[in-house]
Protein backbone atom coordinates (compact mmCIF):
# COMPACT_ATOMS: atom_id res chain seq x y z
CA UNK A 1 0.00 0.00 0.00
CA UNK A 2 1.54 3.36 -1.25
CA UNK A 3 1.36 6.18 1.26
CA UNK A 4 -0.65 9.28 0.76
CA UNK A 5 0.84 12.56 0.08
CA UNK A 6 0.95 15.55 2.87
CA UNK A 7 0.57 18.82 0.78
CA UNK A 8 1.54 22.42 2.19
CA UNK A 9 -0.94 24.56 1.07
CA UNK A 10 -0.09 28.24 1.66
CA UNK A 11 -3.32 30.32 2.30
CA UNK A 12 -4.19 34.48 1.39
CA UNK A 13 -1.66 36.95 3.31
CA UNK A 14 -4.67 39.10 3.13
CA UNK A 15 -8.48 38.44 3.68
CA UNK A 16 -9.26 40.84 0.91
CA UNK A 17 -6.84 39.29 -2.00
CA UNK A 18 -9.11 38.02 -4.81
CA UNK A 19 -7.37 34.26 -5.11
CA UNK A 20 -6.94 34.76 -8.56
CA UNK A 21 -4.24 36.72 -7.54
CA UNK A 22 -2.53 34.70 -4.85
CA UNK A 23 -3.26 31.60 -5.94
CA UNK A 24 -2.58 29.08 -9.15
CA UNK A 25 -5.84 27.17 -10.20
CA UNK A 26 -3.88 23.75 -10.13
CA UNK A 27 -3.45 24.48 -6.35
CA UNK A 28 -7.42 25.21 -6.01
CA UNK A 29 -8.06 22.24 -7.71
CA UNK A 30 -5.78 20.20 -5.60
CA UNK A 31 -7.05 21.24 -2.30
CA UNK A 32 -10.70 20.87 -3.70
CA UNK A 33 -9.67 17.18 -3.75
CA UNK A 34 -8.86 16.93 -0.17
CA UNK A 35 -10.37 16.14 2.99
CA UNK A 36 -7.81 15.96 5.81
CA UNK A 37 -6.44 19.35 6.96
CA UNK A 38 -3.74 19.51 9.84
CA UNK A 39 -4.01 23.66 10.27
CA UNK A 40 -2.81 26.33 12.69
CA UNK A 41 -6.24 26.98 13.70
CA UNK A 42 -9.58 25.37 12.55
CA UNK A 43 -11.86 29.06 12.12
CA UNK A 44 -8.98 30.53 10.03
CA UNK A 45 -8.44 27.51 7.64
CA UNK A 46 -12.18 27.31 7.29
CA UNK A 47 -12.13 30.80 5.57
CA UNK A 48 -9.31 30.12 3.90
CA UNK A 49 -11.31 26.47 2.15
CA UNK A 50 -14.17 28.79 1.77
CA UNK A 51 -12.36 31.49 0.15
CA UNK A 52 -10.82 28.40 -2.32
CA UNK A 53 -14.55 27.34 -2.88
CA UNK A 54 -13.85 23.89 -1.49
CA UNK A 55 -16.85 21.95 -3.09
CA UNK A 56 -18.20 19.67 -0.06
CA UNK A 57 -19.38 20.80 2.90
CA UNK A 58 -16.83 22.36 5.69
CA UNK A 59 -18.60 20.50 8.16
CA UNK A 60 -18.06 17.18 6.31
CA UNK A 61 -14.12 18.02 6.03
CA UNK A 62 -11.58 16.73 8.51
CA UNK A 63 -10.25 19.86 9.70
CA UNK A 64 -7.58 19.00 12.79
CA UNK A 65 -5.93 21.89 14.80
CA UNK A 66 -1.63 21.12 15.15
CA UNK A 67 -0.60 20.06 18.55
CA UNK A 68 1.67 22.64 19.58
CA UNK A 69 5.53 22.12 19.16
CA UNK A 70 6.38 20.16 22.54
CA UNK A 71 3.46 17.42 21.87
CA UNK A 72 5.17 16.99 18.38
CA UNK A 73 5.13 13.39 18.83
CA UNK A 74 0.78 13.49 18.25
CA UNK A 75 2.00 14.52 14.67
CA UNK A 76 2.79 10.85 13.84
CA UNK A 77 -0.67 9.63 15.25
CA UNK A 78 -2.37 12.54 13.16
CA UNK A 79 -0.32 11.53 9.82
CA UNK A 80 -1.02 7.49 10.39
CA UNK A 81 -4.31 7.77 7.99
CA UNK A 82 -1.36 9.62 5.36
CA UNK A 83 1.11 6.83 5.58
CA UNK A 84 -1.83 4.50 4.84
CA UNK A 85 -2.66 6.36 1.24
CA UNK A 86 -5.10 9.47 2.47
CA UNK A 87 -4.07 12.81 1.61
CA UNK A 88 -3.58 15.70 3.57
CA UNK A 89 -2.27 19.52 3.81
CA UNK A 90 -1.03 21.58 6.31
CA UNK A 91 -2.39 25.24 6.34
CA UNK A 92 -1.22 27.87 8.88
CA UNK A 93 -3.49 31.68 9.54
CA UNK A 94 -1.53 33.39 6.74
CA UNK A 95 1.02 32.84 3.86
CA UNK A 96 2.99 29.72 3.64
CA UNK A 97 2.95 26.77 6.14
CA UNK A 98 6.23 26.02 7.74
CA UNK A 99 8.35 29.64 6.80
CA UNK A 100 7.93 31.77 9.74
CA UNK A 101 4.73 29.82 10.45
CA UNK A 102 3.56 26.26 11.82
CA UNK A 103 3.83 23.41 9.93
CA UNK A 104 7.29 22.54 9.34
CA UNK A 105 7.03 19.87 12.49
CA UNK A 106 4.49 18.42 10.32
CA UNK A 107 6.80 18.26 7.18
CA UNK A 108 9.42 16.90 9.17
CA UNK A 109 7.54 13.99 10.94
CA UNK A 110 6.09 13.03 7.27
CA UNK A 111 9.29 12.77 5.60
CA UNK A 112 10.50 10.52 8.77
CA UNK A 113 7.63 8.20 7.92
CA UNK A 114 8.50 7.92 4.34
CA UNK A 115 5.41 10.43 3.86
CA UNK A 116 6.21 12.95 0.69
CA UNK A 117 5.84 16.21 1.05
CA UNK A 118 4.51 18.56 -2.09
CA UNK A 119 5.01 22.17 -1.51
CA UNK A 120 2.28 24.43 -3.33
CA UNK A 121 2.41 27.68 -5.22
CA UNK A 122 1.66 30.46 -3.16
CA UNK A 123 2.20 33.83 -1.27
CA UNK A 124 4.74 34.32 1.32
CA UNK A 125 5.16 37.91 2.57
CA UNK A 126 9.30 37.37 2.89
CA UNK A 127 9.59 35.94 -0.32
CA UNK A 128 7.18 39.19 -1.66
CA UNK A 129 8.71 41.26 0.50
CA UNK A 130 12.31 40.39 -0.63
CA UNK A 131 11.76 40.45 -4.22
CA UNK A 132 10.29 43.90 -4.03
CA UNK A 133 12.83 45.16 -2.18
CA UNK A 134 15.40 45.67 -4.39
CA UNK A 135 18.23 44.89 -1.87
CA UNK A 136 20.41 41.51 -1.59
CA UNK A 137 18.55 38.39 -2.48
CA UNK A 138 21.51 36.72 -3.17
CA UNK A 139 22.54 35.91 0.37
CA UNK A 140 19.71 36.67 2.97
CA UNK A 141 18.92 36.25 6.45
CA UNK A 142 15.44 35.63 8.23
CA UNK A 143 15.29 36.13 11.72
CA UNK A 144 11.81 35.59 12.64
CA UNK A 145 11.44 38.88 15.93
CA UNK A 146 14.25 40.29 17.07
CA UNK A 147 14.23 40.74 21.24
CA UNK A 148 11.33 43.03 22.50
CA UNK A 149 13.24 44.52 25.23
CA UNK A 150 14.95 47.78 24.29
CA UNK A 151 18.32 47.37 24.93
CA UNK A 152 18.39 43.94 23.77
CA UNK A 153 16.57 44.81 20.30
CA UNK A 154 19.13 48.18 20.12
CA UNK A 155 22.30 45.31 20.46
CA UNK A 156 20.70 42.84 18.01
CA UNK A 157 19.93 45.58 15.50
CA UNK A 158 23.75 46.86 16.00
CA UNK A 159 24.96 43.45 15.56
CA UNK A 160 22.46 42.20 12.32
CA UNK A 161 23.98 45.71 10.44
CA UNK A 162 27.55 45.20 10.82
CA UNK A 163 26.85 41.28 9.94
CA UNK A 164 24.83 43.10 6.58
CA UNK A 165 28.25 45.34 5.58
CA UNK A 166 30.12 42.23 6.31
CA UNK A 167 28.61 39.59 4.59
CA UNK A 168 26.97 42.19 2.06
CA UNK A 169 23.56 40.31 3.51
CA UNK A 170 20.24 41.29 3.74
CA UNK A 171 18.62 41.07 7.49
CA UNK A 172 15.01 40.04 7.25
CA UNK A 173 12.99 40.64 10.56
CA UNK A 174 9.41 41.04 11.89
CA UNK A 175 7.83 42.64 15.05
CA UNK A 176 3.91 42.16 16.16
CA UNK A 177 2.42 44.51 14.48
CA UNK A 178 1.52 47.01 17.19
CA UNK A 179 4.92 47.23 18.17
CA UNK A 180 5.92 48.54 14.35
CA UNK A 181 6.61 51.92 14.93
CA UNK A 182 8.74 51.20 18.05
CA UNK A 183 10.81 49.07 16.19
CA UNK A 184 10.97 51.59 13.17
CA UNK A 185 12.43 53.87 15.67
CA UNK A 186 15.14 51.77 17.25
CA UNK A 187 16.04 51.13 13.63
CA UNK A 188 17.15 54.74 13.08
CA UNK A 189 18.42 54.87 16.84
CA UNK A 190 20.44 51.92 16.43
CA UNK A 191 21.36 52.02 12.56
CA UNK A 192 23.30 53.98 10.32
CA UNK A 193 21.33 56.35 8.57
CA UNK A 194 23.18 55.44 4.90
CA UNK A 195 21.92 52.01 5.53
CA UNK A 196 19.22 50.90 3.10
CA UNK A 197 15.88 49.71 4.73
CA UNK A 198 12.88 48.44 3.05
CA UNK A 199 9.54 48.07 4.71
CA UNK A 200 6.99 45.81 2.77
CA UNK A 201 3.40 46.97 4.56
CA UNK A 202 -0.03 44.65 4.14
CA UNK A 203 1.31 42.93 1.38
CA UNK A 204 -1.03 41.77 -1.42
CA UNK A 205 -3.94 43.99 0.54
CA UNK A 206 -5.62 46.78 -1.63
CA UNK A 207 -3.13 49.56 1.16
CA UNK A 208 -0.19 47.34 0.26
CA UNK A 209 3.01 49.79 0.64
CA UNK A 210 6.70 48.75 -0.12
CA UNK A 211 9.46 51.39 -0.05
CA UNK A 212 13.11 51.12 -0.03
CA UNK A 213 15.17 53.95 1.26
CA UNK A 214 18.33 55.05 3.39
CA UNK A 215 17.18 54.78 6.99
CA UNK A 216 17.51 58.55 7.42
CA UNK A 217 15.50 59.63 4.60
CA UNK A 218 12.07 57.96 5.95
CA UNK A 219 9.71 60.79 6.63
CA UNK A 220 7.10 60.51 9.40
CA UNK A 221 4.12 60.52 7.31
CA UNK A 222 5.82 57.51 5.40
CA UNK A 223 5.86 55.72 8.13
CA UNK A 224 3.09 56.18 10.26
CA UNK A 225 1.93 53.79 6.67
CA UNK A 226 2.81 51.18 8.75
CA UNK A 227 1.22 51.69 12.57
CA UNK A 228 -0.63 47.86 13.07
CA UNK A 229 -0.56 46.55 9.50
CA UNK A 230 1.60 42.93 9.24
CA UNK A 231 4.85 44.42 8.40
CA UNK A 232 7.85 43.13 6.75
CA UNK A 233 11.68 45.01 8.04
CA UNK A 234 14.81 44.33 5.20
CA UNK A 235 17.97 46.14 6.10
CA UNK A 236 21.04 46.34 4.09
CA UNK A 237 23.71 47.90 5.27
CA UNK B 1 2.25 62.93 -14.55
CA UNK B 2 2.21 59.67 -12.56
CA UNK B 3 4.91 56.53 -12.84
CA UNK B 4 3.81 53.33 -14.15
CA UNK B 5 4.83 50.52 -11.63
CA UNK B 6 7.40 48.41 -12.10
CA UNK B 7 6.17 44.51 -11.73
CA UNK B 8 8.62 41.69 -10.44
CA UNK B 9 7.46 38.93 -12.50
CA UNK B 10 8.13 35.24 -11.73
CA UNK B 11 8.86 32.66 -14.57
CA UNK B 12 8.70 28.95 -14.44
CA UNK B 13 11.07 26.63 -12.76
CA UNK B 14 10.66 24.10 -14.97
CA UNK B 15 9.32 24.53 -18.50
CA UNK B 16 7.35 21.12 -18.26
CA UNK B 17 5.66 22.77 -15.75
CA UNK B 18 1.73 23.80 -16.30
CA UNK B 19 1.22 27.57 -16.16
CA UNK B 20 -2.27 26.93 -14.08
CA UNK B 21 0.43 24.94 -11.01
CA UNK B 22 2.77 27.74 -10.57
CA UNK B 23 0.97 31.03 -12.30
CA UNK B 24 -2.34 33.00 -10.53
CA UNK B 25 -4.33 34.18 -13.36
CA UNK B 26 -4.38 37.83 -11.98
CA UNK B 27 -0.80 37.42 -12.53
CA UNK B 28 -1.21 35.88 -16.02
CA UNK B 29 -3.51 38.93 -17.07
CA UNK B 30 -1.00 41.19 -15.46
CA UNK B 31 1.51 40.25 -17.91
CA UNK B 32 -0.85 40.05 -20.70
CA UNK B 33 -1.63 44.17 -20.41
CA UNK B 34 2.55 44.95 -20.64
CA UNK B 35 5.00 45.63 -23.45
CA UNK B 36 7.77 46.60 -22.09
CA UNK B 37 10.03 43.75 -19.87
CA UNK B 38 13.38 44.16 -18.31
CA UNK B 39 15.07 40.85 -18.32
CA UNK B 40 17.82 38.57 -17.70
CA UNK B 41 17.96 36.57 -21.18
CA UNK B 42 15.85 37.44 -24.08
CA UNK B 43 15.41 34.42 -25.68
CA UNK B 44 14.31 32.93 -21.97
CA UNK B 45 12.22 35.89 -21.29
CA UNK B 46 10.34 35.32 -24.76
CA UNK B 47 9.49 31.55 -23.73
CA UNK B 48 7.96 32.39 -20.73
CA UNK B 49 5.68 35.25 -22.39
CA UNK B 50 4.67 32.55 -24.88
CA UNK B 51 3.98 30.36 -21.97
CA UNK B 52 1.81 32.70 -20.56
CA UNK B 53 0.07 33.10 -23.63
CA UNK B 54 0.96 37.10 -24.20
CA UNK B 55 -1.79 37.92 -26.61
CA UNK B 56 0.11 40.51 -28.67
CA UNK B 57 3.16 39.10 -31.18
CA UNK B 58 6.24 38.90 -29.28
CA UNK B 59 8.53 41.05 -31.91
CA UNK B 60 6.21 44.07 -30.83
CA UNK B 61 6.75 43.67 -27.18
CA UNK B 62 9.84 45.65 -26.07
CA UNK B 63 11.84 42.88 -24.47
CA UNK B 64 15.38 44.33 -23.15
CA UNK B 65 18.21 43.01 -21.53
CA UNK B 66 19.20 44.30 -18.01
CA UNK B 67 22.29 45.60 -18.17
CA UNK B 68 25.32 43.80 -16.14
CA UNK B 69 25.39 44.78 -12.54
CA UNK B 70 28.44 46.72 -13.13
CA UNK B 71 26.86 48.73 -15.46
CA UNK B 72 23.59 49.43 -13.41
CA UNK B 73 23.95 53.15 -14.04
CA UNK B 74 22.27 51.82 -17.53
CA UNK B 75 18.97 51.20 -15.09
CA UNK B 76 18.28 54.45 -14.82
CA UNK B 77 17.85 54.96 -18.49
CA UNK B 78 15.77 51.62 -19.11
CA UNK B 79 13.41 52.62 -16.28
CA UNK B 80 13.07 56.61 -17.32
CA UNK B 81 9.71 55.23 -19.24
CA UNK B 82 8.48 53.65 -16.21
CA UNK B 83 8.79 56.93 -14.18
CA UNK B 84 7.21 58.51 -16.85
CA UNK B 85 3.98 56.51 -16.84
CA UNK B 86 4.70 53.35 -18.72
CA UNK B 87 4.62 49.83 -16.83
CA UNK B 88 7.05 47.03 -17.02
CA UNK B 89 7.60 43.76 -15.85
CA UNK B 90 11.44 42.24 -14.83
CA UNK B 91 11.69 38.86 -15.41
CA UNK B 92 14.72 36.55 -14.83
CA UNK B 93 15.81 32.71 -15.98
CA UNK B 94 13.63 30.43 -13.73
CA UNK B 95 12.05 31.71 -10.29
CA UNK B 96 11.43 35.29 -9.07
CA UNK B 97 13.37 38.21 -10.28
CA UNK B 98 16.09 39.36 -7.24
CA UNK B 99 15.88 36.46 -5.40
CA UNK B 100 18.63 34.12 -5.92
CA UNK B 101 18.12 35.21 -9.29
CA UNK B 102 19.30 38.84 -11.32
CA UNK B 103 16.51 41.85 -11.00
CA UNK B 104 16.99 42.99 -7.52
CA UNK B 105 19.21 46.45 -8.66
CA UNK B 106 16.67 46.87 -11.09
CA UNK B 107 13.69 47.31 -8.28
CA UNK B 108 16.32 49.39 -6.47
CA UNK B 109 16.90 51.58 -8.74
CA UNK B 110 13.13 52.06 -9.35
CA UNK B 111 12.72 52.83 -5.89
CA UNK B 112 15.30 55.59 -5.79
CA UNK B 113 13.30 56.82 -8.77
CA UNK B 114 10.09 56.69 -6.77
CA UNK B 115 8.46 54.58 -8.74
CA UNK B 116 5.88 51.64 -7.40
CA UNK B 117 7.53 48.10 -7.25
CA UNK B 118 5.10 45.00 -6.90
CA UNK B 119 5.95 42.24 -6.39
CA UNK B 120 3.58 39.07 -8.10
CA UNK B 121 3.17 35.30 -6.69
CA UNK B 122 5.16 32.78 -8.50
CA UNK B 123 7.53 29.23 -7.56
CA UNK B 124 10.52 29.84 -5.80
CA UNK B 125 12.75 27.28 -5.41
CA UNK B 126 13.99 28.47 -1.71
CA UNK B 127 10.23 28.60 -0.86
CA UNK B 128 9.44 25.69 -2.06
CA UNK B 129 12.07 23.78 -0.72
CA UNK B 130 11.91 25.35 2.75
CA UNK B 131 8.49 24.62 3.14
CA UNK B 132 8.70 21.53 2.03
CA UNK B 133 11.91 20.55 4.23
CA UNK B 134 10.20 20.72 7.50
CA UNK B 135 13.53 22.06 8.68
CA UNK B 136 13.47 25.32 10.82
CA UNK B 137 11.33 28.12 8.83
CA UNK B 138 11.11 30.78 11.84
CA UNK B 139 14.96 31.15 11.16
CA UNK B 140 17.14 30.73 7.97
CA UNK B 141 19.88 31.87 6.08
CA UNK B 142 20.10 31.37 1.72
CA UNK B 143 24.13 31.92 0.97
CA UNK B 144 23.67 31.23 -2.51
CA UNK B 145 27.10 29.33 -4.12
CA UNK B 146 29.18 28.03 -1.65
CA UNK B 147 33.36 27.99 -2.24
CA UNK B 148 33.69 25.74 -5.01
CA UNK B 149 37.80 24.75 -4.39
CA UNK B 150 37.22 21.59 -1.56
CA UNK B 151 39.69 22.98 1.38
CA UNK B 152 37.50 26.48 1.34
CA UNK B 153 34.19 24.89 0.90
CA UNK B 154 34.99 22.43 3.40
CA UNK B 155 35.60 24.74 5.95
CA UNK B 156 32.56 26.58 4.86
CA UNK B 157 30.46 23.71 5.46
CA UNK B 158 31.82 22.77 8.53
CA UNK B 159 30.96 26.87 9.95
CA UNK B 160 27.73 26.16 8.45
CA UNK B 161 26.97 23.66 10.58
CA UNK B 162 28.34 25.25 13.74
CA UNK B 163 26.17 28.50 12.83
CA UNK B 164 23.00 25.99 12.17
CA UNK B 165 23.78 24.11 15.59
CA UNK B 166 23.87 27.60 17.76
CA UNK B 167 21.23 29.32 16.25
CA UNK B 168 18.69 26.98 15.02
CA UNK B 169 19.51 28.17 11.73
CA UNK B 170 18.02 26.72 8.45
CA UNK B 171 21.34 26.65 6.41
CA UNK B 172 19.90 27.11 2.15
CA UNK B 173 22.46 26.70 -0.41
CA UNK B 174 22.76 25.87 -4.05
CA UNK B 175 25.16 24.26 -6.55
CA UNK B 176 26.05 24.44 -10.40
CA UNK B 177 24.00 21.16 -11.06
CA UNK B 178 26.92 19.14 -12.50
CA UNK B 179 28.42 19.54 -9.20
CA UNK B 180 25.79 18.10 -7.22
CA UNK B 181 27.14 14.74 -6.23
CA UNK B 182 30.60 16.54 -5.38
CA UNK B 183 28.53 18.54 -3.34
CA UNK B 184 26.64 15.75 -1.29
CA UNK B 185 30.28 14.24 -0.52
CA UNK B 186 31.59 17.36 0.63
CA UNK B 187 28.78 17.59 2.88
CA UNK B 188 28.91 13.93 3.98
CA UNK B 189 32.78 14.17 4.68
CA UNK B 190 32.31 17.54 6.69
CA UNK B 191 29.31 17.47 8.55
CA UNK B 192 27.92 15.28 11.20
CA UNK B 193 25.74 12.04 10.04
CA UNK B 194 23.22 12.93 12.64
CA UNK B 195 22.48 16.62 11.00
CA UNK B 196 19.58 16.30 9.12
CA UNK B 197 19.91 17.16 5.67
CA UNK B 198 16.98 18.43 2.94
CA UNK B 199 17.62 18.01 -0.52
CA UNK B 200 15.20 19.32 -3.06
CA UNK B 201 15.60 18.69 -6.98
CA UNK B 202 13.92 19.98 -9.95
CA UNK B 203 11.35 21.31 -8.11
CA UNK B 204 7.43 21.87 -9.85
CA UNK B 205 9.06 19.10 -12.70
CA UNK B 206 7.69 15.58 -12.96
CA UNK B 207 10.28 14.19 -11.63
CA UNK B 208 10.35 16.63 -8.33
CA UNK B 209 12.57 15.12 -5.18
CA UNK B 210 11.78 16.02 -1.72
CA UNK B 211 13.59 14.32 1.19
CA UNK B 212 14.58 15.20 4.23
CA UNK B 213 16.79 12.60 6.70
CA UNK B 214 19.72 12.35 8.65
CA UNK B 215 22.90 13.05 6.25
CA UNK B 216 24.02 9.50 7.50
CA UNK B 217 20.93 8.25 6.52
CA UNK B 218 21.01 9.21 2.54
CA UNK B 219 21.83 6.12 0.39
CA UNK B 220 23.39 6.07 -2.86
CA UNK B 221 20.41 5.47 -5.07
CA UNK B 222 18.41 8.76 -3.46
CA UNK B 223 21.43 10.73 -4.03
CA UNK B 224 22.18 9.60 -7.59
CA UNK B 225 18.64 11.31 -8.29
CA UNK B 226 20.19 15.02 -8.22
CA UNK B 227 23.04 14.10 -10.21
CA UNK B 228 22.82 17.43 -12.59
CA UNK B 229 19.38 18.45 -11.97
CA UNK B 230 18.62 22.06 -10.33
CA UNK B 231 18.83 21.45 -6.54
CA UNK B 232 18.73 22.85 -2.85
CA UNK B 233 20.34 22.08 -0.48
CA UNK B 234 18.77 22.77 3.11
CA UNK B 235 20.98 21.55 6.54
CA UNK B 236 19.74 21.46 9.82
CA UNK B 237 22.69 21.05 12.69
Amino acid sequence: MSAGTLYMLPSPLDAACAPGADTPSAVRECAHRLDYFLVENARSARATLKRLEHPRPLRELDIVELPPEHEGGLLRELLAPVASGRDAAVISDAGCPGVADPGALAARTAHGMGIPVMPLVGPSSILLGLMASGLNGQCFIFHGYLPVEDDARGKTLVELEKQSARLRQTQIFIETPYRNLRMFEAIRKHCRGTSLLCIASALTAPDQFIRTQAIAAWTPEQVERIDRRPTLFLLLA
